[in-house]
């Protein structure tokens, strides 16, 4: 096996309420931050609408080129809610009733007016699929093969991310080490770029900001090796001092 | 022309930034919302690395089945800013500095210092391209064709789209309305199907909350027809009525 293999992750969001601006997403952040802990890395994102075509072709094509896929939104009781249809049908997959999704479902609604058909939907699942424990709302998330089907919401897509901790295969966790300065990022550029040069496998990213009336920017460095991090973050801060610039460790 | 046509968007979000949790999204809302009073309709999203070939792919793929497909991040003065050169080999064309870009750097860099190297890059154009204005920070937005290259920075974003606001054909503009009520959303999937069903031209989105120890949901209608989505309102209302459960206006 190979220590330095890099372990991807898609991700699909599913939902109309993204692509009309109503809901602002906050699973792209909190699936990548949950991510870099588990050592795999989130390689792209698509943002699809309630649509079964486009929801087949996305996890598709995904799951083909990543080592893991995982999708939000769609999984609720409603008519709007055809994530589970739109997977099975592009995999080829029957829909059947999983008969633990079914027990958990039957015994969360057993004091909230019983398991009715529409409820029911949440225990269907692709033939084959296995359950991703929900400790906040009772429905299952769904997982096939290396396709994780989980909830929308972003607490109880949470919940479900909780559960799957620590059981899937990564590589080294990306650290990141942050370096603020009070300077304009475009008169610093070529010093940016050399410092990335000089570190073999630290990438710098460069986020400008503009607060109290000032220009600053924080420089990002992420690599899978600590300690060459560390030295490039050190590195960056004397190149920037010897031309007169204060920098700020875990930015500003 | 068909006054029903359906006008269609893209965006490719481009950044580490957002792939690596640093930097929560907020251009997909920003642009969606935009997009809504353009009548055009954010069709789908891609979140791409800073990585040319991923660039290249997302935006030659959406650009060629959409009407207009934008892009954010990775126009500014650093090496991790790539969405010129990208966009550019994908399209097979040159790299050119575009006169009245260098021109607006020249006079804003006038008084910081002057006009780098590294903030020339930020004339750099794909050979043929228009200028997108910003009333920000200086530095202007690319068109290319019905490619729209825009900064990742929310509040220069909303610069360019503010100048872009009214120059793009679009259709009719989607209204929404939104009814609150605290029921379960599983307890009224089918009257929720049969509404949609019963109002052609009406899509019914259902978002359930958890708030205040109770559950509710918002239901939202949206159709190009604004009396359409009244009447179906006011039909969900009544349905909803007739079962004991009372209705907000505007939502929860």
């Amino acid at each position: 096996m190979d220590a330095n293999r890099i372990w991807k992750a898609a991700l699909v969001v599913i939902g109309d309420e993204i692509l009309s601006g109503r809901t602002q997403d906050r699973n792209i952040a909190q699936l990548a931050s949950w991510l870099n802990v588990q050592g795999i890395r989130l390689a792209e994102v698509r943002v699809v609408a309630d649509d079964a075509a486009a929801i087949g072709e996305a996890v598709t094509t995904l799951a083909g080129r990543n080592d893991y896929c995982f999708t939000t939104g769609g999984i609720g009781p409603t008519h709007d809610d055809i994530t589970v249809d739109a997977i099975a049908a592009a995999f080829g997959l029957e829909v059947v009733v999983h008969p633990r999704a079914r027990a958990i479902l039957e015994s969360y609604y057993a004091t909230r007016g019983g398991l009715t058909e529409a409820r029911l939907r949440m225990a269907r699942v692709p033939a084959g699929a296995t359950l991703i424990e929900n400790s906040v709302s009772g429905a299952p998330g769904i997982r096939l093969g290396a396709i994780f089907i989980m909830a929308g919401v972003p607490h109880i897509t949470a919940a479900m991310l909780e559960s799957l901790t620590g059981t899937l295969e990564g590589g080294l966790p990306v650290v990141s080490r942050t370096l603020g300065c009070w300077v304009g990022e475009s008169e610093v550029a070529d010093l940016l770029r050399e410092a990335e040069r000089g570190h073999e496998g630290c990438q710098i990213g460069s986020y400008p900001f503009f607060r109290e009336g000032r220009v600053g920017a924080n420089f990002v460095v992420r690599s899978v090796a600590a300690e060459a991090a560390e030295r490039c973050v050190d590195d960056l801060a004397a190149a920037l001092g010897a031309l007169g610039h204060e920098t700020v460790r875990g930015g500003i």
